[in-house]
């Protein structure tokens, strides 16, 4: 399941608005066939796997991040039809699908047809592999990741603004990595002024994965730029990447709309330099607690990268 | 040696101004004897062990973290000729000792006995561990460690300078028991003043580690204190923690004074906080690269505790 989830990533952001899905259909110990949501959400994950197995999908188990569709639609059958068709002896699911068309009923016609069925396996790791098309279901908003480079005491630059570079080349392209998975990305205008970005993805191979410009202002956007009046007027996507500067972050967190952030840090010192925020509401210290979980640590070249996930009551 | 190593920073800090030491006594496979540098320099590392091992040094092996001294004092004989007398058979070695009246003499004496020697075994372990008396050997001066504890985007304290809490139990722990392995605290005004802080060491059984206070200050310090005129004027201790605030902080670091960074960091977001740091001096961004090194990094509870060491050329 761990190697469908991963095959899920692949599909963003360009599956959206259906979610990115991971296949992986095993016969006999040996990975037969792998498949993953396609650009505009076809084929499913499930019906590339499937066309790949060809044959060798008849008695094989198929491993899914999310319960397989159960609605047919204009663009093709449905996943579920595809499984008992192909001859699918075993379905191992992660997590079950909450569009209301599927929501069980996936799973419930595949047990009819006679195929065993798991559920459950790794289900938060799908969902965090979803986690945009996830956040677009259950509360009808842009899943919003927020990205700080900064030094170790906190500056995102020198008091002057200077900030090339904080962090190393490692770092940076592990920062447009995550350009590529997201559909968009937001600057203020700030930043816009000051470096005009170009915001695109330089990794070979992902040049066309460059996302949507968006600039959070009260004013007009400039060609080539989407303006964003506020964080809660981002409706048209459903991952932002939010990349400074500090008033556009403290934005994002005072309204409460950052369900992850990157940190980039870089081993150094600056000393009185432009801070990573600005007022982002916060009252009381206690309040700032149990807000954040380290989801991911890793060393990039001499930086680290830290990931937390906004910590939200069911 | 690893284990002679650990023996060895249960020295720190009370033998000073001796090295700490760690000696382990090996016979069979088995560990006859483990001693350290006691308080006020004696006994030696090897003394006492060769007290606990009585008989069972003879044709034992003798790990020692740094080159025992080959020169007799009123304090007692040297370890070079107590190590012969007891009968060890072989001694291994950390690092050589940089004592005019050693240096590579205890080692030239061991093998003249017939003793089998190996050298160099860890000692840049071991001189990590002996640091602050290095740096007073090689340079004459104090080894000072930064302890910063910050909120994600780098703030040391609210806007109000309000910081309870801003790391938890075990990271503040941890903060006692570095107290407790250095001479002196030294914090600056804004510090005294604000916080009127004890820079006590409240763990059980480590109270009388509690170390001498400095202030830094031009003025005069009140009562209980040293005071500091600068970063530079600090003589008579060879180990200090620089505990706070911004001021001193970035006096120390603008000074080049600090060799070990300790970065306590709580997953929280305070936002347009107190900065940990002011002007450091940095005129270039570049020049802030390549100077801090990644020693250590563990979690304490939801806290990461990073330790950088300052690189210097030889």
């Amino acid at each position: 399941m761990a190697a469908a989830i991963a095959l899920s990533r692949r599909g963003r952001p360009a599956s959206a608005p259906n979610p990115n899905v991971g296949c992986l259909i095993v016969r006999d110990g040996r990975v037969v066939a792998r498949g993953w949501t396609q650009p505009g959400g076809r084929p499913h994950a499930e019906a590339m796997a499937l066309a790949v197995a060809g044959g060798a999908a008849r008695g094989a188990t198929a491993y899914v991040s999310l319960e397989p569709c159960a609605h047919a639609s204009p663009r093709g059958p449905c996943c579920t039809d595809a499984l008992i068709a192909a001859g699918i002896a075993r379905v191992v699911v992660a997590a079950q699908d909450p569009d209301r068309r599927t929501d069980g009923q996936g799973v419930a016609r595949l047990r009819d047809a006679g195929i065993a069925v798991v559920e459950g396996v790794l289900s938060a790791d799908a969902r965090a592999a979803m986690a945009p098309w996830w956040m677009r279901q259950d509360d009808g908003r842009a899943f919003v990741t927020l990205k700080l480079a900064t030094s170790l005491d906190g500056c995102i630059a020198m008091a002057d603004g200077s900030s090339r570079w904080i962090t190393g080349a490692r770092a940076r392209a592990h920062g447009h990595l995550e350009r590529a998975q997201h559909q968009a990305i937001l600057v203020g205008r700030g930043t816009l002024h000051a470096d005009a970005p170009r915001l695109d993805v330089r990794l070979a191979g992902l040049e066309d994965r460059s996302p949507k410009k968006l600039l959070l202002t009260s004013g007009k956007a400039p060609a080539g730029w989407t303006a964003v009046a506020s964080p809660d007027a981002i409706d048209d996507v459903d991952s932002v990447l939010v990349e400074g500067g500090a008033g556009a972050a403290s934005a994002f967190l005072a309204a409460d709309r950052v369900d992850r952030l990157l940190l980039y840090r870089a081993p150094i010192l600056i000393g009185g330099g432009t801070p990573a925020l600005g007022d982002i509401g916060l009252i009381d210290l206690a309040d700032a607690h149990g807000r954040w979980r380290l989801a991911d640590s890793r060393l990039l070249g001499s930086d680290r990268l830290d990931v937390y996930e906004r910590v939200r009551e069911g």
